[in-house]
């Protein structure tokens, strides 16, 4: 069972920047940082897919083979960058980053795993079994046409990813000057925020 | 003077992108990531200012207020993630991060960063001279209308970022299966390419 988190302070900007921008599909993606064992940063898009009910985890979705399974082992911090181009607002998430493979049977997020994989696209679920990202492109086109997995088991090269926010930096181009806030989770967990100089 | 370097094999995708993203705005806007002196990574949008020409060097501004200039300091490497909404199509630049500011007289791009000020808008010239950026926020709305900055002078927050890419991670979401291609420079510079699966 899921720990019941309070909802954070900044998650009803967040719920209106989602609406907001409705409108534009890539409003839903967002950039992942990540760090290299080679102590270098790493950088990508993700697609977000929601929350974790009762909680300020958000979910992505990512594949085993991938090379940020073991940036995210060796350095379990992440960084969001959330830019809406419509509202021009840019959200800044930091936090812990928790991955939840085939074999993590005993994660409280187990469950929340098996709904993600269910609630994917079939094109989504299809590149779970696509050829090992990033080796060598397979000269088989076939590859790319497995058989579809079952839509409620998901494979073992599917993973969920959450990363639990624990401090937020918000920033709305709009207004002269610009507006900055920042939010934090204290030791206690409990939510403090402060208006800053953008 | 500039050291002449040859123009990367990516760059005419990345021409032809901004290109055919030209309508919208934002597509000058990418996420940059940088790791922080405790080892967590850090991520923010930033605007593409161009490329310093006849090299593959591209252009962002910072001021030296902020805290990425501690970071770069301490770790000279970032990696832009660039996501183009309209062509669906993703650049992942990493590489050497080379700072600008108004003591570097002896920087070979010195004269860059004086051109890259007086081709900056009003607007985004007094942004250097606002009150320090994250510091609580300044009660004084009269701070934030300072006198306009010279604009043929670069004040002294004033500093001129690069990121010089020595690897680049091109992505096309569009085709089925989606498309995505390596580059990377070698030792002696010369640069090398593969497809691999997406």
């Amino acid at each position: 069972m899921v720990t019941q988190q309070e909802l954070a302070p900044w998650r009803s900007l967040l719920a209106r920047s989602l609406h907001r921008n409705r409108s534009k599909p890539q409003s839903r993606y967002f950039q992942l940082a990540t760090v290299q064992s080679n102590g270098k940063p790493a950088n990508r898009t993700v697609v977000f897919r929601g929350f974790v009910e009762t909680s300020n985890h958000l979910k992505i979705v990512t594949d085993r083979r991938s090379e940020k399974i073991e940036q995210i082992q060796q350095q379990p911090w992440g960084e969001i960058c959330w830019y809406f181009s419509k509202s021009r607002e840019q959200f800044r998430l930091g936090g812990e980053l928790i991955l939840i493979g085939d074999r993590d049977r005993d994660s409280e997020f187990y469950t929340e795993r098996q709904n993600t994989w269910e609630n994917l696209s079939d094109s989504a679920r299809l590149q779970f079994v696509w050829p090992h990202p990033k080796q060598e492109r397979s000269p088989d086109s076939g590859a790319f046409e497995p058989p579809a997995p079952e839509s409620d088991t998901p494979v073992e090269n599917f993973c969920l990813l959450l990363l639990n926010p624990h401090q937020v930096d918000y920033l709305t181009l709009r207004g002269d000057p610009q507006n900055r806030h920042i939010y934090w989770q204290e030791e206690d967990r409990t939510w403090r925020d402060r208006e800053v100089n953008p």
